[in-house]
């Protein structure tokens, strides 16, 4: 299953997504349809996640049914984030040879001769972003004025379904409700600066729309094992990065495990997967402009396309 | 004016705090009493702040009542964050001389030798904390097991009542809407390890109300000017830590302004100042034990008081 979040006529709806995203069933509508009640459980991608089962398998009769009056074309919504206001979001570092080729430029050493600090290849380590600055497919991403180094990052995310404290990398996967794709934009000449300081990174990650997740979640029964994805980038419909999710040194599930040591993760927190190697402009010396148009894809979670503007 | 969020017969109450702490004006009991109407617009600190100018005359008529009937003792209450569920918490490095400290007993070499990175005092650089692993004054927290280098760290925060993009410096003090203390603890050990990689805090920062904040937030108008208060704190009643707001190299209006610039802020997010130089175990040498109490007193901000426990 699909699930999507649009504005349709100028207000938030949730919806389920139809082919490959030509048509949407938007879901208040249909229940409404079906059984003549109003469905306020529906009304946005956090509630249906926090409805569980019992929702799921509202969708499950809504997508059997598919009333065609509450079917729209995809021309006649505008795409939000799937989930437009996550409780959280961490960005791990999922991917090892990311680091290594993107040190291996900033060092002009070549990548096999980069060493990474153990605790990177040990632990799944992370940092929260702003959950705030969110935006979806098809939207302008509007570079800030105080960078002139713009970048993507060809990530995936999973979106929690269940929180928990201390949950076990076994347990993990029951604990996701589905996945999606993030664009992790960065000023990276912003961020060389802040990284100096060994305190993280501020306005190299935090500007308006810098993350974009989208265009919709595919529900993990449907995803299966999310641990045998293609990825790919496009910049003006020109490949420019592949790799598979088969290389994840840290999988979701031991992120997962990592971050609920000792703390408590909640439904609708959405974990990054960190950059696939060769899946940023810092890897292979291209940079965006403004104009350019960035298609990040993975198999079975869709294409997520933005244009950067100045 | 002072305001609490606190926990009365088994439900969350705002407050407003009378005295030093002792008694509490329970708000929404209040307005009831003297209007005979209830008033929802009162029952989260986030719904107050929301509220705007219009809730705060409501709280100022309630203030000048104070029905007796509405007032109880603290005792009979439990103290939350004033926040307890903040939108976003940035912490930034606004006090220069505790990167100092802390990096010549990490490098043992004399405080007046350490060379900070230029752009540290150049820019209030910030990270994003869990703004969910959030407790309030006298609680215990709960080390993590996985780490036995215990510290606090000494700081306050802003709380935003308005938001704003390109905020300026100078509009900046309108959009604040209080003050409270903030007790970042942190797992020592575990930061030392995660700092090396460049990317940030993970588990350091990030475990069960690892962020105290409180006792209350007291309101901008009744703090006045925020840099020339006194900043001290006490383990087990013995004086550890003493600074001055005055000191602060990057005010918070050159946070708000920073954080802004091309991005959202919103009302209810934190902003914390940093550490006070000499505010924290790593700085002096003498870190937490389990049972140890800590005190944090600001004047004009009442006294934080959390203990450590295994």
């Amino acid at each position: 299953m699909k699930l999507a979040t649009v504005e349709h006529e100028r207000a938030e709806r949730t919806a389920l997504v139809l082919g490959q995203g030509e048509r949407l069933l938007l879901l208040e509508r249909a229940h409404h349809l079906t059984t003549g009640e109003h469905a306020p459980a529906l009304a946005t991608m956090q509630l249906i996640i926090d409805g569980g089962d019992p929702v799921r398998r509202i969708l499950d009769r809504l997508a059997a049914r598919e009333p065609a009056e509450a079917v729209v074309a995809a021309s006649e919504v505008r795409w939000l984030a799937p989930l437009p206001r996550p409780v959280q979001i961490r960005d791990f570092g999922g991917f090892m040879d990311h680091f290594r080729n993107a040190r291996a430029r900033i060092q002009g050493i070549p990548a096999e001769q980069v060493e990474l600090p153990a605790v990177m290849l040990e632990r799944p380590l992370y940092y929260f972003t702003n959950r705030l600055s969110v935006t979806g497919h098809d939207s302008d991403i509007t570079w800030p004025a105080y960078s002139s180094v713009r970048d993507y990052e060809l990530e995936f995310a999973c979106v929690l379904g269940r929180g928990g404290t201390d949950i076990t990398a076994a347990e993990a996967p029951s604990h996701v409700f589905g996945y999606t794709i993030f664009n992790d934009f960065s000023a990276r000449d912003t961020q060389l600066e802040e990284i100096a300081t060994g305190l993280g990174l501020s306005k190299s990650k935090d500007f308006a729309d810098s993350n974009v997740l989208g265009p919709w979640i595919t529900t993990a029964d449907e995803v299966g094992d999310p641990y045998r994805l293609t990825m790919t980038a496009r910049v003006n419909g020109e490949e420019v990065s592949r790799g598979t999710t088969a290389g994840m040194h840290h999988t979701f599930a031991d992120m997962i495990a990592f971050a609920s040591r000792s703390t408590r993760l909640h439904a609708g927190e959405v974990l990054g997967s960190g950059t696939v190697p060769t899946g940023c402009g810092l890897e292979h010396g291209r940079f965006l402009e403004p104009g350019d148009t960035v298609e990040l894809e993975v198999s079975g979670l869709g294409v997520l396309r933005n244009r950067v503007v100045a």
